[in-house]
């Protein structure tokens, strides 16, 4: 491993010696010195701002000095102009480069500009992957399910232009679950679907769920579309503590953040059991010091 | 202690503590190792440059990872989605929040969303409240005298809407001074004036005072009040080196900064002794490292 | 040495230690706690993202606690504020200032207030100076040449207003070459040329060079003079591959950064050999890792 551009880069073997190394993280808190000397730089080209703070507070938790790249959009928005800038850090000794960015595939043209010793992670391209969105996801399912192939696990929102739900789906179908339901407005589901079962009702969706991941939707994204369906999200689409009776008793709720409050998700969902939103936030920190420290020094 | 948010949380005793500790990483510069491993994040909602970077002094001197959080104004400002940018960043591992915000009693708020590993300092709310400020002024004026309670201590300016006037009154009662005296335009004094003298005339301030604390005044904010007895504010109620005069031969003269010259001080009063007004910004990083010591490793 | 403000401070002696102590670091890569417990503030007046990031990971990678002062113009522009943000910050602790500024000789000023115990480093005041470009070019050059002295050195484009140009001419001379050649627009040439030759046509320039230093043109400048021969800067001041032919057999191109490609070079020089402009890159972090090491630790 020397990037993580796609989750569906990574074999199973793969993705769970990330997760034994965040849990070695977790449970003895003694990698201080893993990336002493070692530059990291996150060029963030879309804000976001909890997902920045995570890639950077794994960096520094770590020891790695970290450049938080202060990008004027006018300079990069052209791919020759990326590359001097990418070219640029690199010779400046960055070790590794976090990208976020509107494109999708941007990653794996910036790949072709590195040289053997730099490492590249995807932190969010398009409506393409997130890889360590996916990685943090499945491993919380983890620590409160036993296996993860004989899950039912439901996905609910705007599936479409979704790089969560892309990654997440990928992820769970190398870690060999075959129950994976998606549910949205009939114009955001997906067109592709061999990997996932699509869902005509929320009941379909919903019914004996192990895990239920609850999209953000983008109210402007909503507009757009402009469809009676749509008129009234929660109620069609959202989850509250009643349509949660017809999931398992031990079902767990998730959600990437940030939330829509009474919009995908009632209130009081968002801030109890049984959702484990927090415990996603926390193990995204964990699993961004496994992958830096992996890739870094591999 | 386990948060810093109005400095009557404090007492005689805390406050000495705290000096100790200031006192001691001053002559020994071994603190490096405090905080290593621990993270603190800024949430600045108002724009302070020197209060910012002060704390960020602060905490990185004591080796831990300072992340500045950068705050669009627009999806902070409802109470709700503040919540959930406390609660994700403590979720992600952050130990202590250091809070500006142009609310009274947010801190209040914040504190009540925070688990017992978090520790919360407030950096200036609203009119309310400044505690570090306070303790770097009492921090100061002991550099220069022997004992605080027996001192005429003068503050002139904007009373009614300082922050920095109400944390150093509350302080400075606290460690027993009952000869605390405020002056400034009549509109811009305070109601409430239990702990301290109201004087009349700049003459009743100044005369045989030990320590005249000079605040900044806010040009909207007169502007504002529009009335003749603001028109000359220097003349009226500013600092110059005659003036002075009235107050003991060994007084000092204190600004929490940022000075508007020749306004509330003369050039040359700011720029030399009797002022201690560098010495104060000194203080602050020593005050500020030893807050969040004792609060993130208590 | 004390700061490093102008490249005419410094001796033969003390520029060959820079680069002695720059190997060292490239080689050994062991200066990691130089400057632990030490503050850096960058002080960026003018935006430079490379010329910022280039100094800041040169700090972080010693050890030192870095500080980029974000500067909202407005406060800013006066000299007054401007010393009291100095005064301030360097009562805060900082160790050495880095200064970018738009005005000729600001790096003069700033000294006058400075104590003892504070470095100042100037990374570049209007067009006047910008001493670790000079030095960092100088460094890159001896990487590929056994001397400095004896070669022929051309140095092309709007020399009159570039502090790369100023400080480059300065640096050679002091390292005692007497072969240095400027071309460009006749209105873009400097008025005092006692340390350099002015060339009259490119083939002038070109032959026989032994290193060539393009310049970023400014397009906004070139617009201003509004003259025929700028009309097309690339057939007239440009460098291509056909042109290099003109220079030695191992000629070495550097340019500063960042290019404009087909402007003043081919997109095809700019990014394979001989140019070495990412090993200056690379360089320029080098270098202003010896000069920190050598200015705060003296």
């Amino acid at each position: 491993m020397k990037h993580l551009i796609n989750i569906n880069d990574l074999t199973q073997e793969n993705i769970y010696k990330i997760f034994d190394l965040a849990s070695d993280i977790k449970n003895h808190k003694n990698y201080r010195n893993n990336l002493m000397g070692k530059s990291v730089a996150n060029l963030f080209f879309e804000n976001s701002t909890r997902t920045l703070i995570s890639f950077e507070l794994a960096a520094k938790k770590l020891g790695a000095d970290v450049i938080n790249v202060n990008l004027s959009k006018s300079s990069t928005k052209k791919g020759e102009s990326l590359k001097d800038t990418i070219l640029t850090l690199q010779a400046m000794g960055i070790n590794a480069f976090i990208v976020r960015h509107s494109d999708n595939y941007i990653c794996e043209k910036i790949k072709g500009w590195l040289n053997d010793d730099t490492s590249l992670i995807n932190a969010g391209d398009g409506n393409n992957q997130h890889p360590t969105q996916a990685l943090l996801d499945c491993f919380t399912i983890l620590q409160h399910k036993n296996s993860i192939d004989d899950l039912k696990i439901s996905i609910i929102g705007d599936i479409k232009h979704s790089r969560v739900a892309n990654s997440l789906v990928d992820c769970l179908h190398i870690l060999g679950n075959r129950n994976i339901n998606l549910f949205g407005p009939s114009q955001l589901l997906p067109d592709n679907t061999d990997k996932a079962n699509i869902c005509h009702n929320i009941e379909s969706a919903l019914n004996k769920a192990d895990v239920i991941v609850m999209l953000r939707i983008q109210k402007e994204r909503m507009a757009k579309h402009n469809i009676a369906e749509l008129d009234n999200y929660n109620d069609n689409f959202g989850l509250n503590r009643e349509k949660l009776q017809m999931a398992k008793p031990d079902c767990i709720v998730m959600h990437p953040g940030p939330i829509n409050r009474e919009v995908e998700l009632s209130s009081d969902l968002a801030d109890n059991p049984p959702s484990v939103i927090l415990e996603q936030v926390s193990n995204g920190v964990l699993i961004r010091q496994a992958v830096l420290s992996m890739l870094i020094t591999r």
